[in-house]
């Protein structure tokens, strides 16, 4: 287990491209619809989505060097922000729970990721760039905000890191991106699991 | 939350369809081929399907009536039976995790998996048959399972029954379903998480 560090906060997670005009929004809005729709992600191709967003060709290849790229930004875009740490590692332990459910609030989004993510052992290169550019990142970003709540004797010292990791965040992320007709309305319910997985589902 | 019901035993689930010949096995592996291989579900064909089997569309149509209820059989036939309840509420709460462990210990089941939840959104019929018939009884087992812990004084019997279910399927749900990478090999994995789930993640 990496050591703690509570004198380095931990940063918030940002996207890598925030700027985006008319022709990005409609090659990615058609993209989206590809994925949503149900298009196999080894049948798109740029010519595809280049007719399906209604821009030419070289107007994509000026942006994305190839497919995959563009698959990676279509994902990437789908991630909000994570909220900035508050310092209070229980309060932000909430709200990076809340992060994911508030994502998983938008159906279209969830589709696109579970679409994504039922195919990307198809490709590859796709697969590489959003461990490395999303899942990465965020994970780290996530065990870092862990260690700072094990720090401050909120969480305890003695399971490890991955694991706790996993139980923090694998009930929201299955509720929010595995099943589509899952509740995620509940605005208390990061805070719900939070509550839980700290006290124990033990009687005390 | 439904009324616990210790005198009643949780029952074990089993497969539909046990009996299987060669004809089926080689329809079965063919269709696993081509949803693991990243063919869209909503491209598969019974014809494309009886030519990668090796059989004629006819030994298709004669066992199922339609592309969705094979591809139902498909899915379901990737899930090993559920242990049988012991009546210890925490030992069948650490089968029962461990068993969806070691199914996703098998890649290609988790690639198939992956590929048919990706893409249920664009075949309705198979969402709706695959919840009814693998999801329900599935889930229903696990919630009989945690109500007898409840009963039992295993699990605190304040905490919402769906939430509970999350907490303690989600995060090997998670790591079995979502990530290629992650890590099942440990054998001691299900006590790990019911251990600190119901110890609880705080200091004590």
């Amino acid at each position: 287990m990496p050591s703690a560090d509570p004198g380095q906060p931990c940063a918030a997670v940002r996207r890598g491209r925030p700027r985006s005009e008319a022709a990005e929004q409609a090659i990615f809005a058609a993209v989206e619809e590809l994925m949503a729709g149900g298009t196999a992600l080894s049948e798109v191709t740029i010519e595809g989505i280049a007719t399906a967003a209604g821009v030419g060709k070289a107007t994509i290849y000026r942006r994305w060097p190839n497919k995959e790229a563009l698959l990676v930004d279509v994902v990437s875009r789908l991630e909000v922000p994570m909220p900035e740490p508050s310092g209070a590692a229980r309060d932000d332990l909430i709200a990076m729970i809340d992060h994911v459910r508030r994502r998983g609030l938008a159906k279209r989004t969830r589709w696109v990721l579970k679409a994504a993510l039922g195919q990307m052992q198809t490709l590859p290169e796709l697969a590489a760039a959003y461990r490395e550019r999303v899942i990465k990142p965020r994970r780290e970003a996530g065990l870092c905000l862990i260690r700072q709540a094990v720090a401050e004797g909120v969480i305890r010292d003695d399971v490890d890191l991955d694991l706790l990791g996993d139980l923090l965040m694998g009930p929201i992320l299955y509720r929010s991106i595995l099943w589509d007709d899952s509740d995620l309305e509940d605005p208390q319910l990061a805070r719900k699991m939070v509550d839980a997985l700290l006290d124990g589902l033990a009687p005390r």
